[in-house]
């Protein structure tokens, strides 16, 4: 009889049905759970409504059972937290190590904080030290310590290495699950000891060559094994041009190697050319994933990564440094209006229309900002064209100040029949506009050139100049012309 | 002799080191250039500069043909596009191809636009027909026609296949070199026949099981081909269970999937469970890197990719259509002031303070915004947890906006010495920050639900409200209580 066809259906859930139907377990339980409590009198209706109760849980466990590690994990990040804890307690003890592995920083450390302590070292006391490096930083110092004591000595030594490297470089990202061999080595005899394993680690496209004294001398590619003749030697198939990373470089570099070059796996050396580790794409995919949802949210004020069900005191607080560098900029832009009240309780539509000068300046800027910070992260951006750059980019905002100043210009007269209000208008606008270009182009240089990262302040820095600028120029120009 | 280890400096350019070198080249070139035109009297004189003209090409076309295809992207992509044109001259014929493959979409564009026609078709006829596809909507469609006509009737109808897809779907991005094995075969027979071919097509960790039918029966890891006795069957080592995508799958779904399941490769299959193709781990990464860049450009108000180097007029229509949307939300809400303009003419610190409690509510609601355009598109939020997040984020606004409140409203008092303009502003805070804290959620979850893009609308519509009810509320308070 044959096999029926693989579906798509079946091989990765649909992770919003997936949840539906988690969801709609947890509430059976609650509500069999709030029965049995209610109803303290009769035992026998006690024993039953357990029974049912039990039931519920016995399913959910086999769902999860039945689940990848990343699934259970995505279960986990989109549940409140009382539902978390519960869904937690019905994974398998061997398992627990692996969901860990894969849930959100955020998820982890709320999850790291609710565990007593002896459940927390069983569970990381089934994964391996590259498991346990890349955990490390949300693991209590004390807990990692006493974890690593029960590790092989080989292990722990390898966890101190990796751990020594800061959280932005690939000695950090490595694994240290490589296969060598030797230039000597005939294919078959490679095959050979191959296949006296059980397994090879995930993501082996290639073995590392190597000499006795542990440096590397090429890759061999695994299509060198399967498509050579066996009785040829590593030495004449390897690929001595390899693409390999220092364990100091930049991790965001090696991601962008990986996908220029599109790697599997690569080799990781010492300064010295000795092989330490291997670096593989599915921690670089993760590395990559993780980066751009880190912009993303700290481009809008958060700090690092926020629970999407955190407790409302934690929330606050993530905000408060965000917000309150904002109060300080708004107050300070709006003391430029604050110089001008004179003028403006003459004119009281001045007051109407300050925000759109400036409003339309932050916008413009942001564009040309978001622009910069792309070329400056790609690595488009050198001495040589900044200046090219900045004429162009104040060349946009000239065209721009010329039509939108206009625009607003008329729009102004025509709102109050006041010639001059909309030639001040006007004129604020195309300035406005070309401060924008100007310091849109300077902030995230600025920022690159002192080390931070331009995705990070900019915006709160290029706002607070368009803002102030903007209520400066538009107000100082109807006090000169005006009044 | 021993081989020198191999090194990661030599393996990989830093791409800014390798910039600056073709930069140097480029002005060499460029300096004789001038000289050449300037001195067209001697003979002699020009022969010898044409010379040494000639040669700063020749080192230029060395340094270019040892670079990987995608590095000499990266060059096109960070030069003005005069110098992009001359470096596209030096690479060789048969490489442009590739190079037009890993160029970004704005990039390509211009290129596209300022090759000739024969010079296109001879380049787009160096690729095969997966390439063609990736590059189908840059090239005009007569071209198109012209390039697959003289490809072979396989790779035509394959180009067709794919190209019906829309962009977003999995049967876009899948390939067609899949390599499949009948569940009868020996491992043996398997590797004869895979030592039979030239090579193995990029990124294969698997081969595929089908029938006669071409039905998929299972994934066959090539791990097994090199750990298993040689006299197995596939259909005993086959993998019954892997992760299989069906071609009008969404696109991102898939690389979720990916990430999920550190796949390197997996096959594609139509509704009936017919091998079509294979999604492998570098269109995926290509295509991660490329939507959260986008995200981010799209975020500030740029329509899609726009070149670093665009010309002035090109980039500035670029910006428009966000520009004017602003224009009229900021026109819109300048008219909730406009109502109110009788009060600011007897009270002129409310011209002042209002752009405060505007702005912070804009920040506060986007930190909000930004958490859930986030959870909605890791497919955290569903109609049974919307409820609790509304309630969370309310928690959150009321928090802040007492904290922030008092603050602004104490700072009000301090500086007009009134306290019932600090009481007005502290009050206006607290409602604009609730509302901000509702609409941030609202928002997002209102676009997903009628099918559009929460991450590219959401922030210019929050602002707005913010903005207006924010002067409403504030100004509205203050002509209540104040006058």
């Amino acid at each position: 009889m044959a096999d029926p066809a693989v579906a798509p259906q079946a091989s990765h859930p649909k992770l919003e049905e997936l949840l539906r139907h988690i969801v709609g377990l947890l509430e059976k339980h609650r509500l069999v759970e709030t029965l049995v409590e209610r109803d303290r009198t009769s035992p026998r209706h006690r024993l039953i409504e357990s029974l049912v109760h039990r039931q519920h849980l016995v399913e959910l466990q086999r769902k999860l059972s039945n689940l990848h590690p990343a699934d259970v994990a995505y279960l986990l990040e989109a549940l409140p937290q009382e539902d978390r804890l519960l869904i937690w307690r019905q994974i398998g003890e061997g398992r627990s190590g692996d969901v860990l592995l894969e849930v959100s920083d955020a998820v982890r450390d709320s999850l790291v904080e609710i565990l007593e302590r002896p459940e927390l070292l069983r569970v990381l006391g089934s994964l391996d030290a590259d498991d346990l490096a890349e955990l490390a930083d949300a693991i209590p110092e004390d807990v990692l310590a006493d974890v690593s004591r029960n590790l092989p000595a080989r292990d722990r030594d390898w966890l101190q290495t990796t751990m020594a490297y800061p959280e932005d470089r690939v000695g950090r990202l490595m694994s240290q699950d490589v296969l060598t061999v030797r230039e000597t080595q005939r294919v078959e005899q490679v095959l050979r000891l191959l296949r006296g394993r059980e397994d090879l680690p995930p993501n082996t496209d290639s073995l590392f060559v190597v000499d006795a004294r542990h440096q590397l001398k090429g890759v061999l590619p695994l299509r060198a094994l399967l498509l050579n003749d066996p009785a040829r030697r590593v030495g004449e198939l390897k690929l001595t041009d390899p693409v390999v990373f220092g364990a100091d470089e930049a991790a965001a570099d090696a991601a962008r190697a990986f996908e220029r070059y599109d790697l599997i796996s690569a080799p990781v050396v010492n300064e010295r050319g000795k092989l330490l580790g291997r670096l593989t794409v599915d921690a670089v995919v993760d590395f990559i994933r993780e980066e751009s949802e880190e912009d993303a949210l700290n481009r809008a004020g958060l700090r690092g990564d926020e629970d999407l069900f955190a407790p409302i005191w934690d929330s606050a607080r993530n905000r408060w440094l965000w917000l309150s560098v904002n109060l300080c900029t708004a107050f300070v832009a709006s003391r430029a209006i604050g110089l001008f009240e004179n003028t403006i309780s003459q004119i009281v539509a001045l007051a109407t229309l300050m925000p759109i000068v400036a409003g339309i300046g932050g916008n413009s800027g942001n564009q040309t900002t978001a622009l910069v910070v792309r070329g400056l992260a790609l690595g488009e951006i050198t001495p040589d064209n900044k200046g090219y750059l900045v004429l162009k980019e104040l060349g946009v905002g000239l065209m721009n100040g010329l039509v939108w100043g206009a625009t607003v210009g008329l729009f102004a007269y025509l709102l109050y029949w006041n010639l001059p209000l909309g030639l001040v208008m006007a004129a604020a606008m195309l300035l406005n506009l070309l401060l924008a270009a100007l310091v849109g182009v300077a902030i995230p240089l600025l920022l690159h050139r002192i080390g931070r990262d331009p995705a990070l302040g900019s915006s709160v820095l290029l706002t607070f100049i368009t803002d102030g600028m903007g209520f400066f120029i538009f107000l100082g120009l109807a006090t000169l012309f005006l009044v």
